[in-house]
């Protein structure tokens, strides 16, 4: 094979799902690294919901958005094919933001080597984006302490099933709200959860009294939704709130209003919300604090892996829509 | 006179105004002080917002509420007129929590000697709760700094007011919102405020973009209401927000919905409430803090005074229609 394929975004997403408008195929030859370059064969990607965010123009004092006619933002995990640089050599596992192609070719900046023996799945589901947001928005802005609840939403998201196996290691009262009763199963069955809650079946406020009965101290927010308030009424005095995704609001025209602040007062709550690239430079520290975790048993995931480059832009709609089953992975 | 007022709380307030069926005038002997006790005759009383929040018995996690039938809570200050304790003689001023009362009876814990030489309005006005308020929000949990630009929701009222101040005072772009010209005008004129903004008669958007050209980096919220989504709009990255009062719904059966919370991801905000009982501890270096600015001349403070302890029943609506011109206190 002499050609490789790349996807570029050539146009804005709209409210509602991903269309393959957006993007443009296009074929390349593979080239040859250049002094100082390395060639790099990719052969997973990691589909992750910030990648909307990233197509956007509006996220204003977010990460600048992907540009137009530029490859799509993505990380990934790949193979040196060829090196002249001398951090990297051929054969090297790399894992960083490589982008949707078959092929990266660049310096290497900003691409970490992956341990011998670190399973291309669990690197991109636990110690690639997921992982080290968890870890993030878990320790970075407030201590979980033993004892206390804390409530995941999302908690069967690559974000979401890492926070809450970390806090239950802590000690925590780990409850997890999902979209089915298989999700939540898979929680409390495997995950090790104390209790999860289906929020499109379930009484959220009933089972929030009976999966919390001390109320609750931390809410770890990936999703938004009518599940905020329903936390909200049930969190205890100093409760702290980390937002860090609001998936049911992404796709949509008309983001959903949020709870009133009179609450924030009463309960005297502390919200902070935070996203992963502030934090890029605090990611060696952060797989520190996440490392012993993984070594000691205490984190699984899952992979929900799709075939082929092109089936990356019908993959991001399984983000916003809860049809994916575990860690989003490309397999190249 | 051998008797003296108080009014104690005899029932719930339901949304809507304070009426006079909540309280119940007694009328009672003058007592003698007991062994150890003070007897104090107040002279003012301060009425404040939080004080709603002390007569509804739904603040859960809050200050416990006033009791049925008790004395109504309030803060004050008077003159020892008999003193059995070490700590207090005839003639000693003390400010403190000591009801809806004339008379107040008891050890004297809590109370706090007031400077010879202040004012009683501006003990009341300034190095009581709202200067502490004031204090402890803008200081207890994030760091202002010169050069940086907050607005003041609440801004003509008796935190909002000192709270300006102290930005102004420390360099920052001070931007106010009220609701009247001349609440606009007294904080730009009187109090150095850079802008301020007539939440009922401006374009609140526009007036942020002509008053806040650098974006928001501090937004200290005393009412609620639309202005919220105003200001999150304009907030930079990493803005802090305070939330001391919802003031616009404290009396409402149906509380606005807030602001939806993908800002806060974008934006990185963090939003922290606050309610003052929390920080009683740290009184004596909140008035350390604030005692050097109003040394220098930098806060200055209106009292709007009413006459009679049964005003307070009708004073305390004023503080809910904004009809209250600077620190509400009543004169016995």
């Amino acid at each position: 094979m002499s050609t490789y394929t790349q996807i570029n975004l050539v146009a804005r997403p709209q409210p509602g799902p991903i269309t393959p408008e957006l993007f443009e195929l296009v074929k390349k030859d593979i080239p040859k690294a250049g002094p100082g370059e390395i060639l790099v064969k990719q052969t997973h990607m990691s589909l992750d919901p910030a990648m909307r965010g990233w197509m956007s123009p509006d996220m204003d004092s977010y990460v600048p958005p992907v540009g137009l006619g530029e490859v799509m933002r993505s990380s990934g995990l790949g193979e040196v094919v060829e090196s002249n640089s001398p951090d990297f050599k051929v054969g090297d596992r790399v894992m960083g933001m490589m982008g949707w192609t078959e092929y990266y070719l660049g310096s290497g900046e900003g691409l970490r080597p992956v341990q011998e023996g670190l399973d291309a799945e669990m690197a991109l589901s636990v110690f690639a984006l997921p992982g080290l947001t968890a870890t993030q928005g878990l320790y970075g802005f407030t201590e979980p302490k033993a004892g206390e609840t804390i409530v995941v939403s999302g908690a069967a998201g690559s974000v979401g099933s890492i926070v809450g196996q970390l806090a239950k290691a802590d000690g925590l009262n780990v409850v997890g709200v999902a979209g089915s009763d298989e999700k939540c199963n898979w929680l409390t069955q495997e995950l090790g959860f104390d209790g999860a809650i289906n929020y499109k079946t379930d009484d959220i406020s009933a089972k929030l009294t009976e999966l919390a009965p001390k109320g609750i101290d931390m809410y770890f927010e990936n999703t938004g939704g009518p599940i905020q308030q329903h936390v909200i009424d049930h969190m205890n005095a100093h409760g702290r709130i980390i937002v860090c995704g609001m998936i049911a609001d992404y796709s949509s025209a008309q983001p959903s209003p949020g709870p009133n602040w009179i609450s924030i007062i009463k309960k005297r709550l502390m919200i902070q919300g935070f996203t992963m690239p502030d934090h890029f430079d605090q990611v060696p520290a952060l797989v520190g604090k996440l490392a012993p975790y993984v070594m000691a048993g205490k984190i699984k995931y899952r992979a929900h892996t799709i075939e082929g480059l092109e089936s990356s832009i019908e993959g991001l709609n399984l983000l916003f829509t809860g049809g994916n089953k575990g860690k989003l992975i490309v397999k190249l």
